[in-house]
């Protein structure tokens, strides 16, 4: 397993993180996973102080998430993230989020990002490093 | 055209809806579309009021959703919801989201929402009038 | 009553506005006060469009609300805005929620906005229309 | 200074914690701040979990927050938030947020907050321990 691809979090669910429902919102769970992405795209050379200098952005242009088991207030809850796949453009990643007391398997998401040179808004290559270094990841 | 299997609402895109890139942020898309599809089940005789008096409620199981182009701070945005398919326990909803200045399509999405009898949280069949009045929706 | 400085805005509670403990949560209300705050603001000159446009923005400093009765799941919200009084680099706004049902009492808030030009960040004075057609607001 | 009464938690602030103005948007500080009270209610014997089996609940009733300096993406926040005071059936908690690279203050924040007893949402007296045990907060 390349340390580098990958990334854990943990988060306690908080009142804000639930509904009337009594369980985990599904918005919340997408926020959680952006923390996952955002740590693990630090250790990619994507951390938000080097994109916001370089103008280089990875943005979430797809979205699939499956909603497996509730989640529920003061549940602590892991998010392991890795880094799926690499296109020229494009890549994807790939999350769990697991309840910690019994591991039980709450939501599986995969999201994919471009990458985009701003202010422009232009497509952009991903940074050709991946390439070389992730090449077992290379589509 | 059914009248009762769609939806449409509109939303002004707010500064929480917006992020630092400048533009709408992923999770606020989401939450305008839960407006719409809580509308649309009202129609279909899911309203939040009806689902909190029976028990019986509609849960995302699953999201697939495509951003296409950024909206931006203070864009007047439609979403155009509708019952998409039907299945025993199941069902689609699919969503397009427009800029009303320029048409521009911002974000296509599709959930699949389970019926569930809660507090129990056992799955349940959806209302039987649908696979009758709707039959041309079942799979 | 001045209907430039007034302002009311209707929501209904969504799944996503509310908690694990069955009523609205209290940043759900902000946010909606939000919306009414960013709809008074247009009627006074302060549109999201000509805020980005002049750079000159209208920034919450301060916010003080009371939670008063809980809202609901369903519920039908009203906001009533208005612009309370001006000094020279400031102003306040005064907002009230109350169920549409019953015209129960949920929420009272006064929040403080300053003018700031951006992209520095100064602060700066209000419109001088402001004092003249406000005057009765002054403090 | 009495560690059951202060806590501190530390935030990094992401995408989703900013608006289209580049900084921190101020519905987004009010979440960390409800973490941290959060984790303090758990030092005091209010945890989520003590709450819900008790059907004792701590509940926000008035928030007055100052908005100082802007946080901007990618920022580390601390949060310290302390017990600030003791009534019959309310108390007092303050809030200090901080930029860690610098110590810049950027909000501070006092929230009151009422015990109620669910389900029947009755008013509600403080644990009796608390007045013994930090006699020194009771106004």
């Amino acid at each position: 397993m390349d340390e580098r691809t990958r990334i854990e979090t943990r988060e306690e669910v908080m009142f804000f993180d639930t509904d009337a429902g009594g369980v985990v919102h599904n918005l919340a769970y997408l926020r959680m996973i952006e923390t996952a992405r955002t740590r693990l795209g630090a250790r990619l050379g994507l951390s938000l102080r080097e994109m916001a200098e370089s103008g280089l952005f990875a943005v979430v242009v797809r979205t699939e998430i499956d909603y497996r088991r509730p989640g529920k207030l003061g549940d602590w809850v892991t998010v392991v993230g890795r880094l799926e796949s690499i296109e020229r453009a494009r890549f994807w990643c790939a999350f769990e989020m697991r309840r910690d007391s019994d591991q039980t398997l709450l939501v599986t998401c995969r999201q994919q990002l471009a990458m985009v040179q701003m202010p422009e808004g232009k497509p952009a290559r991903l940074p050709e490093v991946w390439r070389s270094e992730f090449a077992y990841l290379v589509k």
